[in-house]
């Protein structure tokens, strides 16, 4: 009885509050965005006085022509205004997957009020929704099943080299609280622009490790997301400077005391000293898309003997001596030769696995070519994974999926 | 060098990708919203195209007309297009608080697309800011400050009683992580249509007692947020259920085995065993909002010696005996003997704080107000604090706030 007085209650609030709250976004209830039976979604939008409603994202691929008249497939598609002043667009049929989208409403670039699930990329804000057809497949392996679930920490840690307090996110596996057993530990870095929210969000990271762990795809393991800007010591709103529009460059912070690299030991030793981990070589892994990839490939290098396991997806990663021309960096012909020997020293020291992840339209796939051309001339092993688009998170969820089924 | 190189790879990124996502929401960057000097805050948005954009939330308080021509406060602004179709509003004078809001583009709502800074509650979303004028005011209790921060985590434990795995959020203070001290813990309930992410999310609860334990006004605790849904493990999107919308019910989930209560023991037993707790009445508070203030209700008269220190915030409560009518529950005159007696039992243990509060606005006012006539009339002390307004957030800020002081 005590149980049904407070379904009452809630029956009660319900009328008081929820039609206002209904009436913030609509005067009609909507479903948006609809996974249809057939495999098609259905987007829908409340806009009477609209004059043209458009949906984009990754989810659309209509013919349509360019400015130059020339046709080519379009992120973005009209929708049609049906009874009631509900503008609706219905895809393909949609292969598994995460996918995001936007609205256009008369050139205006919106979220779908209709959808709560909402993420965020640097200083952009858009909807997310999950296709998958069976178990196993990429929309299973991104989304929230019934298998066990790790514990998401948001971690502070001292950063004596950074001289500050950093955040960080922590990922402990299913079994890992109560338990007696030392896990080995991934450590997983994020692109420009980036920070500590960027893996556990647009990166589905717990998801794809609960579910690679559940069917016995990956090893349970701690995985350690931290914040790659080293002049700041949280995401955007996570500390004192405030709630400020996030920019690429992780800004405001200044200069930093020290690098990425150079106090990535700070991470390992604050890891290994508050978790149940295998503090070696064989139980460390290392990998990060994009600048991340680029952390990955310097602070591999620089402790040749720290990671069993090194991932580069969609690596900014470099090989050549580099000076200032008229204000900007640019590469000389030479390779950096502090960057060969420290290379020389971490093949010589035979990590597990080194791994290359690349999209085949990825603006940074000519300088990981040339990094394995140089790998296959001084004869350092290394696997290569080429997926097709570019430098996106559909592929750096890809990327983590695989790696992570390599691991210990 | 090699720090360098990252900075010149970041700005390659930047060039290639941020004109792109600067123009999925403008083609100007804009400042929204802007807190001026004077303490007024500025809301800004580019739409050439619109005929009509207003900003609304609690943020805004403005002399209008209603429908019947009587003269109110509104808390909708017209905004005004100035040059280059940005519309622009600037506020009056505003208080140190957390303020949220929406626009209205042409009777539509939506989010500021300059503020990444944006909240859910139940289906609703919207953006938020920050005002404090100086340290110890209620925007300063609210933001992340330079202080000493505690972890926040997502934890997934077992309820034998609800057969299932759950998820709660679990604050540990700075100091936690590698000490050997023992911290009492607030167990700190959401209302219908939340889930273990509104006191963390809505209610600040992580940036208050970080600022309270660092001035020495709390004492250093742990706060378990549950979710209040027995019937369902977890907040919308974080379980099998998939990415629903979600409602004030808590749906989908049918019928729990028990009720929160039955099975709250379960929490407080994982609590007990994984944390290093004071495992005791003396450490231990419950408090809650609205259905969370019936849950703290239920829970600290079911187990009188469990709790010290009870927190009903705008509570949905009830002394009544309740019977189904025309398929509706209705309070009966007379009281539920199970509840008088269960108050007998908790009030002859002697807790040390039974804090009641609620706003003069509040729906629930007359029934928190019989509550505490009864304990009058029963002699059963407690504290009583009245807030303006009603049944908000805001509210629901301040009680925790004052309720935290007061503990351990």
């Amino acid at each position: 009885m005590k149980r049904l007085f407070i379904l009452a209650a809630a029956a009660l609030f319900l009328c008081g509050t929820a039609n206002a709250q209904e009436a913030l976004w609509s005067r009609t209830a909507i479903t948006s965005p609809e996974v249809n039976q057939d495999g098609t979604v259905t987007f829908r939008y409340f806009a009477p006085k609209a004059m043209s409603v458009q949906v984009t994202g990754d989810c659309i691929a209509v013919r349509g022509t360019n400015a130059e008249g020339k046709e080519v497939t379009l992120n973005r598609a009209n929708m049609k205004e049906g009874k009631g002043g509900i503008w609706e667009y219905t895809t393909e049929v949609l292969e598994p997957e995460l996918y995001k989208y936007n609205f256009i409403v008369d050139g205006l670039t919106t979220v779908d009020p209709s959808n709560v699930y909402v993420n965020r990329d640097v200083a952009s804000v858009f909807n997310i929704f999950i296709v998958s057809k069976e178990k196993g497949d990429k929309g299973w392996l991104y989304q929230a099943n019934d298998v066990p679930h790790g514990n998401v920490s948001k971690v502070w840690y001292d950063s004596p080299t950074l001289k500050m307090k950093r955040r960080m996110t922590v990922y402990t596996p299913a079994g890992y609280v109560g338990g007696k057993d030392k896990y080995p530990v991934m450590y997983l870095l994020h692109g420009a622009g980036g920070d500590e929210e960027a893996w556990p969000t647009l990166g589905r990271a717990a998801q794809i490790m609960d579910n690679l762990i559940a069917t016995g795809k990956a090893k349970p393991m701690i995985v350690v997301m931290t914040n790659g800007y080293p002049a700041i010591p949280a995401a955007p709103g996570e500390w004192q400077a405030g709630m400020y529009k996030p920019g690429m460059s992780g800004t405001p912070g200044g200069q930093p005391v020290a690098s990425m690299q150079e106090s990535f030991p700070d991470v390992v030793n604050y890891i290994d000293k508050n978790y149940r981990t295998i503090a070696k070589k064989s139980g460390r892994a290392i990998c990060g898309l994009s600048m991340g990839g680029g952390h990955t490939f310097m602070i591999s290098k620089e402790y040749p003997t720290m990671f069993d396991y090194i991932g580069l997806f969609s690596a900014a990663a470099n090989l050549h001596k580099t000076e200032m021309r008229d204000g900007r960096r640019v590469n000389l012909e030479e390779y950096d030769p502090q960057t060969e020997a420290q290379l020389a020293a971490l093949f010589a020291a035979k990590p597990k696995l080194y791994w290359i992840g690349i999209g085949e339209t990825d603006f940074l796939y000519n300088g990981n070519k040339e990094i394995r051309g140089y790998f296959d001339s001084k004869g350092y092993p290394y696997e290569y994974y080429e997926s097709p688009e570019g430098h996106i998170w559909r592929n750096w969820r890809i990327y983590l999926s695989v790696f992570a089924q390599k691991l210990f």
